[in-house]
């Protein structure tokens, strides 16, 4: 099938704004009599709440609103379990936590009112490791775990927020045919994700009491209804507009400051801004839980996995947040993209008493990976099998099923891993001090719904409306693409509205890799819809019958007398002037109805038909300097499998920014933790990677045209990111010898395992 | 049929804000950057440019961009017909026509610049008389009508810019059966809109070349199609937002500064306010046609009306704008809500070397009552019969057909005036040098597109997105009544969308009393699409037939068993989260494609199957002054056949409004031309009512439930300005027994006819 805008390599459409310094970010929105909001937070990782003293912070001049819990409906919120107040009541559970919230005329005002605050304290014992946290002595974080109500039913019980279990075969068996089994323990650090922009917004109430907010966010719509169910208002009376986003990686898609930005300014009648600094972003947003997790893989001699059991131990910090989701994604994704007859996945999501955890980029699957691929290569070479090769031998088909029982169409990880065999020249010689390392990753594109509306307006142009947050990874132009080509249009006679809950359908948000794919097939659909009320239209004036008509290049032409024809154009003027009405197509897509049997046990998560599942495999090579344990990535290989690429040339961007921030998470990121404590709290302290850090990257794309997905294409945005702390960590063993399970491999750690 | 929300008395959803001063209209909007623009208008009323040169004002500092015609694209534009260059490109056709356009960083500076640009006119004859220019050796306006397209078939030469004819019956024969046959002429002036916010815009371009434009517009819509068509842009490339509109009443539907913004701007590469002056709009925007109409009727001894004959000549200036239609429409009106059964009605636009008259309040049926309605009071009292007498023994009745040829279903005139006849007490006696007035109208309600589109939040409340533009009016306020009721919503529940091409589908504009009824329309069908969706998903949830479910009060119930119910907010975590997806309604809708026949001989008019018709009556006391002339409206009562009145409230304003504004073009308002050029260009040389010339009004609602109407309504907008000025002039007659047949009635003319 030829395609004329799909699969064409496109700048972004805002790219121009943006390079030129026009895009409107949060913090270059200024408002009339617009007042700064700053949060008071905790200082203690555990503490009674005695006394709040608001009044010498009140009496300051210039000080317009402060809200302590009790001006607020006294409602806990969260994506899975209702947990989390907007301001502490009762307790502070973190240091950092939110406990008061002050608007005035300036920064500076806003500050010292904060000095005014004052909270007299009571402190608790805290548990801050998650192995003490589950011990049934540990200082509890939430008295009253039933006292949250869960989205969903969840497992949990003293500080365990959340257990997952997913089985499939007979465990017990498998490991009895293996002919050897592995165990090993993995750990991971907390890291952020450190998006250039940090969190910020905008809130207005009109004098109806209707509320504008402007947000840097994932998603407008989850934004809408997270801030009408925490401060008890109606969605009708609830709008929020996106401004341009400088990255969110997860980190953008619940709320961060606009809840606080709405109560203060409903308070004050006035707009409220607030713009976290990066040391409130680093000390108390959420970042990627860390974790201990065990794998024990039974193989057989050839390296057939045969059994394999994981326990995965999350910290989810003081609040569940999206813990459960992640902590049951990432046992839903780790087992990798291979066939594994018999196993058991036990997902553990654990409170203690630090910052609450969240979404980032891979959404619990980075963790699993960097266990099992790390393991796979230790398999490999214990069973002196090529690491490249061992899983290629395991490696899923179209046809296998996933962890959870869903029925796969599209799998290229063969593909990809044999693109990247050729690519790095897998077999060739290396220099000392040098290695090579591979590991792989599957991931979804997919959940829940995504709706749009595609416009023909009179001149045969289109506007696209969906609910598809473009945050610096260029869905824009993927929606206009698709939307170009099932309409026959060129990409410049489509627009595509940007994201306001006033004119954007719902979607959920952008995250779990799904715009492409859900987003992507919603626009589709929209766009199909309107081209047949175009072409039933065209038969209408033409005297034609319907299914004798093709609709491409703007025009409707009957397919057996091409003479035949008549313009957009024209039928616009008609459809507007003289018969119908505008053209709108309508579609809501919603993954989740789709019939793909499951049967395999799963307990403690709602979701199992899910998505499309797109693949990928890393191939790096690391030079590692012995005296100073330094590692260096001189080389690196990228292949994913998104089905097909809609725009290559953000496929590419993917692929390489989602590399580069598996850099940092294998080799330096480590948001350090004293005394409950986030100690990282600059960008010297937490370090990530710059130009000099990351080689020159080679992405490499295999298409294997899912049938789900709009136009074949399945999706990018997360998978990058995930294979790339155990394809260094296996380079690393491949140049040195040394095996290191704790990310970061900072060079500490490399001459400590060199000594040993 | 018992409602909810329908027919209540609500408060406008945007009250609050406009009297608290925070609606923020087209000046309150400031942007960084931005510059000022001007307009150079010429000072004669036809004269060929000789050259034009900016040179002087280029080098001004602070000068950022200038354009005359050369540097836009070569295209006229216009809605019927295509004559109007956006600045004068070879000639100038009016005092006030725009040559160039300038934007600087501030006022001051844009109009020191239009005072450097120096244009060498060479003067030509011109032609200011209607009737004048309609002999063959006038001086001709536009030399080649053929070079400018037209829409619709137009009939047109030399200075006519178009004709139309509509005929029924026989008039000859008609005439033939008469008892008398009376002929008279009649004369209107210009008249202006005097919306108390004059007309402004503000273009921003971005990066990509996408161009935003906030406007006090009345469509934005048709705004970006005709930025689109006149700047040679794709619509996709155009967005336009609405603000808030200080009063439109047909003045702002098409584009005033709108083009010139985006030009400027495009070519600063800066935002570009242009904000018009009030005498510019005096002198230069589109005021009401002026108009001679001469009136034939052929009437029986009982009053029946049996032949007519009309010509209607409309002064349009120097270029057709909306003229051919509203020639068009006054002719389709002319006959009042009477049955005639023979009846010849020609109407000429005609060209003059005058500003460029266009849409007010009425579009062309003022000026044809007030020669009709005028002329039937001559003949009740030449016959004998009381003036309502005679208009009831006329009137249409349900069954009827409009002039045109369409089937009439709701005609409620004969209500309208047995509630005027009672309310009034008409035949109690009168006080000295007091009379009676009466004039009836009927309008259409209807004409073209709209669409919407209705989405159910999560929470079951409901977003309305409808081409649907508040000018003042109230809209948005009747639009939420028509979608909560149906959706079985209270007020609260509907957010109702601003206008914003990015947000609201295409409607053609706040005009032709449409809203109400076409947009109306497409949000009922809309939101019934919508709750059909709930009530489909709920059926499916509940194990139970949709067709024995019924939703109201958010929600949905077995009509059997009311114990078996799902509220909306549960459908919508379903729809959201579970099944299907948000759960969107869309509807365009069109009247012209009922199947109402039309077997009426019409020539030179596009449309014939309009919409809905509404009616009214007006009765007025007058006191006149016999020393001075002085005419004072002493008690005023109106009654109008709206179909349903949605929002009592807002109709009531509505009939208060025009009233008011009909009291002005009664006794005052008259732009004065002299030596082609306005000299009525201040507020107090063009006066229009205050508080102290209008009595208290009495508004009566008819509702006749029409059946092709949303919940039966039909519309109230325009027609409450059409029947004041007869029904003043009637009383005036009644008062003091003379007859004056030219608008205004001013002391003088009083004056003068009480010499004769």
């Amino acid at each position: 099938m030829g395609f004329s805008v799909v699969g064409q390599n496109l700048p972004r459409l805002e790219g121009k704004e943006k390079v030129t310094g026009q895009a409107k970010y949060i913090d270059d929105l200024n408002f009339p009599n617009m007042l700064h909001g700053k949060l008071l937070r905790s200082p203690y990782p555990h503490a009674r709440i005695v006394a709040i003293d608001t009044a010498a912070a009140k009496a300051l001049p210039g000080v317009k609103a402060i809200i302590t819990a009790e001006d607020l409906p006294d409602r806990r919120h969260g994506p899975f379990v209702q947990d989390t107040p907007l301001l502490a009541r009762g307790k502070v559970n973190y240091v950092g936590e939110p406990v008061a919230a002050v608007a005035a005329v300036s920064l500076e005002v806003a500050e010292r009112a904060l000095s005014l605050i004052k909270v007299n304290y009571e402190r608790l014992s805290e548990v801050l490791d998650p192995l003490i946290a589950m011990e049934s002595d540990a200082p509890v974080v939430h008295e009253n775990l039933d006292a949250y109500p869960a989205v969903f039913p969840v497992q949990r019980h003293g500080n365990i927020c959340s257990l997952i279990t997913i089985e499939d075969g007979d465990i017990e068996q498998g490991f009895k045919t293996a002919d050897f089994v592995f165990e090993d323990t993995f750990t991971t650090p907390m890291a952020h994700q450190c998006h250039l922009e940090t969190n910020g917004a905008i809130a207005a109430i009109d004098a109806q009491g209707r509320v504008t907010v402007w947000a840097s966010t994932q998603s407008v719509h989850l934004n809408q209804i997270r801030i009408a169910e925490t401060l008890d208002m109606p969605m009708s009376k609830v709008r929020v507009i996106q401004t341009r986003v400088g990255g969110g990686f997860g980190a953008k898609v619940e709320l961060t400051v606009q809840p606080y930005c709405v109560a203060l300014a409903r308070l004050s009648k006035r707009p409220v801004k607030i713009i976290l600094t990066r040391e409130e972003e680093l000390v108390a947003t959420r970042p990627r839980h860390s974790s201990i997790v065990t794998v024990k893989t039974g193989v057989k001699k050839d390296g057939t996995l045969v059994a394999r059991q994981i326990k995965l131990i999350y910290d989810t910090g003081a609040y569940a947040d999206d813990g459960p989701g992640i902590v049951g994604f990432g046992s839903l994704m780790a087992n990798g993209p291979y066939r594994i007859p018999n196993y058991k996945i036990e997902g553990y999501c654990v409170y203690t008493n630090k910052v609450a955890t969240g979404a980032y980029r891979g959404f619990g699957n980075p963790q699993a990976a960097w266990a099992c691929e790390s393991q796979l290569d230790i398999i490999s070479r214990e069973l002196g099998i090529d690491p490249l090769e061992i899983r290629l031998r395991n490696a899923l088909d179209p046809g296998d099923k996933t962890v959870g029982g869903q029925n796969l169409f599209s799998v290229g990880i063969k593909e990809c891993l044999k693109a990247i065999k050729e690519g790095m020249d897998w077999e060739s010689p290396k220099s000392k001090n040098r290695g090579r390392g591979v590991a792989c990753v599957h991931h979804l594109s997919g959940l829940l719904a995504s709706s749009a509306y595609v416009r023909i307006n009179q001149d045969g142009t289109a506007h696209v409306a969906v609910g598809a947050a473009d945050i610096g990874q260029g869905s824009d132009t993927t929606m206009a693409q698709i939307a170009a080509e099932e309409l026959g249009l060129s990409i410049e006679d489509v627009a595509v509205v940007s994201q306001d809950t006033d004119s954007t359908p719902y979607n959920w948000a952008t995250t779990a890799t799904r715009l492409t794919y859900m987003a992507g097939n919603a626009v589709r659909r929209a766009a199909a819809d309107a081209k047949q009320q175009l072409i039933n239209l065209a038969a209408e004036v033409l005297g034609l019958p319907a299914d004798k008509l093709s609709a491409r290049n703007k025009v409707v032409v009957s397919v057996d007398e091409p003479q035949k024809r008549i313009s957009y154009a024209e039928l616009g003027v008609i459809s507007h002037w003289v018969k119908g009405g505008q053209i709108i197509g309508n579609n809501s897509w919603m993954f989740n109805e789709q019939p793909f049997s499951i049967d395999v046990k799963v307990t403690g998560f709602p979701f199992r038909v899910l998505g499309a599942y797109n693949y990928g495999a890393h191939a790096v090579e690391v030079e590692v300097d012995h005296e100073t344990g330094l590692v260096r990535v001189v080389n690196a290989l990228t292949a994913h499998d998104v089905g097909k690429a809609i725009n290559p040339l953000s496929v590419e961007g993917q692929s390489q920014g989602g590399f580069t921030q598996g850099v940092g998470y294998a080799l330096f990121e480590d948001l350090k933790v004293k005394d409950g404590k986030i100690i990282s709290n600059t960008l010297l302290d937490y370090k990530i990677p710059t130009a000099v850090d990351v080689p020159a990257i080679k992405s490499l794309i295999v298409e294997t045209n899912e049938q789900t997905g709009p136009f074949g294409a399945k999706g990018i945005g997360e998978a990058p990111l995930v294979p790339v702390a155990p394809a260094i960590a296996n380079a690393v063993y491949d140049a040195i010898g040394v095996r290191v399970k704790d990310l970061p491999l900072t060079p500490e750690r490399i001459l400590d395992a060199l000594k040993v």
